[in-house]
């Protein structure tokens, strides 16, 4: 059978990136407290395609990845972006997953335990030198100052969601992004609360007015403040209880130019 | 060209419903305020396809579609249904049709106008006579009765959404089932809020907390109590500003035999 | 503090389903090949809530999930269901638990292995008797067969999705009822396809035409040849490949009265 | 009342973006057949925020957008986000509208004229320049040069969706860059084909097969071809009809310097 994808191609115009998208996939993550997680990734797996061939063999994407099922963590994107270049010959490879990642969290009064989940990424690309960046959403309460200054009584409060992307020297876990996320919010989230307990984060969070961006300065001082991070970006987003519409705040910070993420330690958090 | 869809099938098996789905269609629907709105509808269209026939030819559906252009009301949904019947010869024929609905509100203290988009759908379906529900998508604020109870300031409050579906016997104003849904919970939402308004919507949420169980109550009391609607669902989900996961209420009531709706006078409300 | 949510309520209406929605929670399901599978599920927990009573106490859905935690299978859903009515003294009770699902597929002619996603749901209701549907999405290939018929060479073909409900009488394996879905459209689908097994599947969609008409009756023909099913929904969705909208039939029936789901053998598949 | 926003910030950290994100408002566009188009907008509005103030007065984006109710097209934009910067005392600022476009399009053969819906953004960034970009997401069929070639008969085909950016020099019409889309696939896409014109998109797409990196270098290439564009970037995502992944393939040049989109005339399309 002929090889389509080999042939000569004359247009003469180098792809960026061509590969795989929205493709499921069973994973293992570390887990600080229980050595490791399993949980269910969603994958992109992209190349460069030089400008003198017509495709890309797409079944070696999924073959690559099968090779390191079981074993597909942070620690592991170095090696699975250097069987992408070399496997398809290619100057540039780039793996993107996103998964649930659960997180056992106890109230803060009655110290009832249940499991929080948080929507995480590990984003991997490799020209020259590898590049890694870990995502984790976290979802926080905020109150906002205005209400709360303005008005006699209550004060208007809601979910808000934070995405952190951050790129780092050494090894991390996720359960300390988390933390540094949710001590940076009118009050955190918990998928379990006593009446007591209700009672406590109602209070903490009427006593800790944030706007959005209250909340986006306080996790981009603390991530300046933290010499394992080299660069970052925060995005808040507040489901406003009064509108329909969402309020929102960005910044994006390089801190350091340093060795990019992927070389010292093994980086982790997963 | 041979016609495959009009070949014999020997399986022996109606299909209940076959069609299109996830058409996007720009219609003009009727407005109190103005006359006339424009918005743009997502349509799916089926009809039962009688056990003999192999397909359907589903281009028709288009075709109909197209013949009703700009004149695609709640008020014509009858005759399009009539169509779809005779033109499948089917048994019965669906339409369902969602749309956002734009509403100019003032703002409760300083009446700045601003308008606020609510997610509306007209459902028609006609076997031996037409059936027609109307739904809309309202979204409220929630303030916890319970938070508030036990908490020595504050209580956690978030947006909430209230699904409402509707038979009925005659014409109504979308406008009037959103102002019912609207005064069922502990406040309405805005699209603009000054800080006068913002001040008076906290205080009010504050003194009016409702439960999703409360909001559900109210809106399906009010429902009752008119009696031109014949049945309804109720559904409310709050995004808790306290949870990651969200709060949920449904009730369905038939209040009367009557008439179905799409019967007596023209239903409007669009 | 005062429990608010035991008050009395005036307005004498009962509320159909009260609960939380939307939760993210990892579970074990069975597995045929490797005994059990660790997965993500979205889970919804209702219960009825009786006229006199003003609210629920939400936090007992995640006391209930937790207790049962590291154990939620199809087979446990009954004894969930029955601590949610005795829990919150309820005349009836709702479980819903969807998840991705993994089978481990081989290629059709170089046997290549892979993994397939399937979205798996569970949805469990208990009033006077259990009653247990389980459901299954299914990606197949479909090649249209008046397309086939019309043109002198080719034929359009899409990615399709099926899904299926069931009730039925005794254990069964989510695997088994995959197969009988891809069985019965043009071609299954594969994670993974080696330029022989990408002819083999090319080659059998064309030789086997399929409209979502008849991928539909198909599987309902299987579906009612099966004793083990009492009752069942298929719906077919086509991502038509010369169209922006789809293609969709849809089939219910009822097949046998016999006791509903979730009595005799424990019910399996997950 | 306080204005708690204008209070001092401490933290000496400038915001990148702050504002309101997910309003849905109706707009009026340019259309080239019919003069305007009424559609509906998902409105993001961001300024930067200066170290030094604690927060924004968020009504006002809803305040600005008001103003301009009724003229928000393509060429009001730059107006727009003149406004903010001055509305705000602001460096930048930043509007993104999408909205669905509709265009008329006729059946190959038979000349049946239906609707055809495309996906369009609007994004404009004002720094010391204002700096436009338009997008539009169009439907297509792919057909598979590699499964017809190694196939006896047929070939894999499936909906694909071409995401285009550019930024430009003068006024344009969305519907040509949607024609040099729809010109750059195996086949285009319809809302309405007759028997006649199934069969011509059948056969035309058999004697066109392209792979997803075949229409990436097919749209950039006539991208590079056109002076009007200074830098644009393509995605093309193909919903492969025998896998449950997308193929995806990815350009973005930059052709020129010349002055940013949004100098010289009026720039058009919407």
């Amino acid at each position: 059978m002929r090889d389509v994808q080999n042939q000569l191609d004359h247009r003469n115009i180098e792809i960026d990136k061509v590969g795989i998208r929205g493709l499921k996939y069973p994973i293992v993550v570390r887990d600080r407290r229980h050595g490791t997680q399993h949980t269910v990734a969603t994958v992109n797996m992209y190349v460069s395609l030089p400008q003198e061939f017509k495709g890309t063999h797409m079944s070696r994407f999924i073959e690559i990845l099968n090779e390191y099922r079981g074993d597909i963590t942070l620690g592991s994107i170095s090696g699975i972006l250097e069987s992408m270049k070399q496997r398809f010959r290619a100057q540039s490879a780039h793996l993107e997953m996103g998964f649930p990642y659960f997180v056992e969290k106890e109230a803060p009064v009655t110290r009832a335990p249940s499991l929080m989940e948080y929507g995480c990424c590990f984003l991997g690309s490799h020209r020259d030198n590898v590049d890694l960046r870990v995502g984790v959403e976290v979802p926080v309460t905020t109150l906002c100052p205005c209400s709360k200054e303005i008005s006699r009584w209550g004060a208007h409060n809601q979910r808000g969601r934070v995405k952190v992307m951050v790129r780092f020297r050494h090894f991390f876990w996720i359960e300390d992004l988390i933390r540094l996320v949710e001590s940076s919010a009118s009050s955190e989230v918990y998928a379990l609360l006593k009446r007591a307990d209700e009672r406590y984060v109602t209070e903490q969070a009427y006593q800790r007015p944030m706007f959005v961006e209250d909340v986006v300065r306080e996790v981009a001082l603390k991530l300046m403040a933290d010499p394992n991070f080299t660069w970052f970006s925060v995005e808040v987003e507040n489901f406003e209880s009064i509108h329909n519409h969402n309020a929102y705040a960005f910044i994006e910070r390089a801190m350091a130019e340093g060795p990019p993420s992927g070389h010292g330690g093994a980086p982790g958090g997963g």
